[in-house]
């Protein structure tokens, strides 16, 4: 999805020249620099998740499932390995719920196969994951180009203005994001819109990633720090909020980056329409009360502490705090379904409730 | 108010052997370095304040009353050069009431004295300003303390957690700070207290200046990122928030740092109690809608995009974006009195409305 490159654009592929290796886009390194990682073990699939090479629950599912590919491809006992890399990736990120639907789909189709055609069993269902994520953020583009057609409409010429926090873009998916495919439709129909881009501490995935692929395509933006959002929604500099979701639960709960909770509440004190995207493959059909169900992610504190940035050209990790500074390092937190307008999902918007998501997706009526 | 120096800590202070130098702490290269910065002109003391080596709307007015002093020193006409000096110091920040306060009072002082004396009465207002400052803080520290007693006294002994935004501490005013003084005077006493330390983007208040504060005073506290806020509060790690403020409207509209309205909207959709601590010089008795009324400095978009940070042993900076992301940089927000549950005073804990307000300063009823 970046620049000229919309259709072909890929944020984890199968070398062209040598099938044992899968390559990925090192993130930890945008803006800075772009670097091509390749994983060449299931190992290094689980450190590109755990270390954040790569992140966002859509891609996280495919690197997962692109590992058990490289699994099975192990001149070991393949399915045993298989199993091995398939408990290491589910404990690599907690809280992506999409992470443990990716494994459970590859393995579920190895199970009929023979060994012989484990590689190839495991590459068709990492393909068509890839495949069906593409298709699914076009779904997702397609139906919130409405809500921003709609905004548009009432705006005069001037230009809608979303505020987005984290990643859950091109980067975060396949291609075309999820909170991003709304904004890159409308901008490819003409419809002017500008982005308000949440930095994102501790990792600045807006900062760095939103804001990169957002220039990258030529979208208007703004960064802001995490703090700014409330005040501009007081000043009605805000048309309506779009995020992403590492998990929602069956009653539209949504567990997102830390510090989407308080966008929601802002949101909610102004007026402004919160609206969570999200695939399907997001969704906890086995979970109802977010808060109480959904597993917070802690993480290093030297997020909090360090950063990277260029310094006389180079790329350098500072400490910007004392040395012994204690810290605490929730990743993600969770918005309750009564602040959130509407779930924009590949099947159509819904309510952020059991009834709303049961609607769109009746075949899950029964899943307990 | 650090570490063994408690009663003769102070952050603005005359020099001990030469009176044309005023000496500040130089509170950019916190925590990193622990450097004085002298001021031999007003023009140093302008740069001061507008370059945020000194900050905190207390210590503004006091290094404002102190940079008057300074001018009237100047062997120019005192008297043009004091009137050059305090325009000029009322337009380095624009949020700050009680810079207006500080300024307007030394003025007025310097009314009805004659030329020769304009150095003995800008010193003795100066001074004076900032024995009542501590005087003041003290009064807010003992009226919080109450608070944070009777929170204390329902937990058995576990600590009471208070989450803090920005730095409304000892560096913020003249010593004991604002929203830091009942917290200390509640650590003295023997209360366990453990306070969570909002970072608090893009300057870094709470990481820098804050957190190196409570850790000179060994007060227990944990850095979290400014979205982490909302998390602890659903999740009930969090009893009472306390923030300082920068101006306070005649109906109890508050307007902080940046970020400030978000954790008090997840203050009151967690019923936890968000108190707003304040000497009565940030009154803007004149001023009632915070959110219409409040002009909200914008300020220069580095802050947002490079940070001071040490690598191999130096303090350097560096740019965490691209080089062209295009940056808005508000640096407060208002927070409506709806939301805040009381403000401590230094004459005592009132409501955050207009009748709370007269209830304890009477004499400004007729104040338009």
């Amino acid at each position: 999805m970046l620049a000229k490159k919309a259709e072909d654009f890929r944020t984890v592929w199968l070398h062209p020249d040598d099938e044992s290796i899968v390559q990925i886009i090192d993130q930890r390194l945008l803006p800075h620099k772009f670097q091509i990682h390749d994983l060449r073990s299931w190992e290094d699939g689980v450190l590109a998740i755990s270390d954040m090479i790569v992140r966002g629950a859509p891609l996280i599912g495919a690197t997962a499932a692109w590992s058990l590919y490289l699994a099975a491809r192990s001149p070991d006992q393949a399915g045993d390995e298989l199993q091995r890399a398939a408990d290491a990736l589910l404990r690599s990120r907690p809280t992506a719920v999409n992470l443990r639907w990716a494994v459970e789909r590859v393995l579920t189709a190895v199970g009929g196969a023979a060994d012989d055609d484990l590689v190839s069993v495991t590459r068709t269902e990492a393909e068509a994951i890839c495949d069906e994520d593409i298709a699914i953020s076009r779904g997702i583009g397609d139906h919130g180009l409405r809500l921003i057609q709609d905004i548009a409409a009432k705006k005069n010429g001037a230009p809608v203005n979303i505020l987005t926090h984290c990643n859950a873009g091109a980067l975060a998916t396949i291609n075309w994001g999820t909170a991003t495919a709304p904004i890159y439709f409308a901008h490819e129909a003409g419809i002017k819109v500008h982005v308000w881009v949440d930095e994102t501490r501790p990792r600045n995935q807006g900062s760095q990633l939103t804001a990169w692929e957002l220039a990258a395509n030529k979208v208007p933006h703004t960064l802001i720090v995490d703090n700014a959002g409330g005040h501009l929604m007081q000043h009605g500099m805000v048309d309506i909020v779009i995020t992403g979701t590492d998990r929602t639960t069956r009653c539209g709960d949504v567990a997102n980056k830390i510090g989407t909770y308080l966008k929601a509440l802002a949101a909610n004190d102004n007026d402004i329409p919160f609206y969570v995207a999200l695939p399907s493959t997001t969704i906890d059909w086995q979970s109802r009360d977010g808060v109480a169900e959904i597993p917070i992610e802690t993480r290093d504190p030297t997020e909090v502490t360090h950063l990277y940035g260029i310094y006389n050209g180079e790329m350098v990790s500072v400490r910007t705090t004392a040395p012994d500074t204690p810290v605490s390092n929730y990743a993600f937190d969770v918005t309750p379904a009564r602040l959130v307008t509407g779930l924009i999902t590949e099947r159509g918007i819904c309510a952020a409730s059991e009834d709303g998501l049961l609607g769109l997706f009746p075949e899950r009526k029964n899943t307990r």
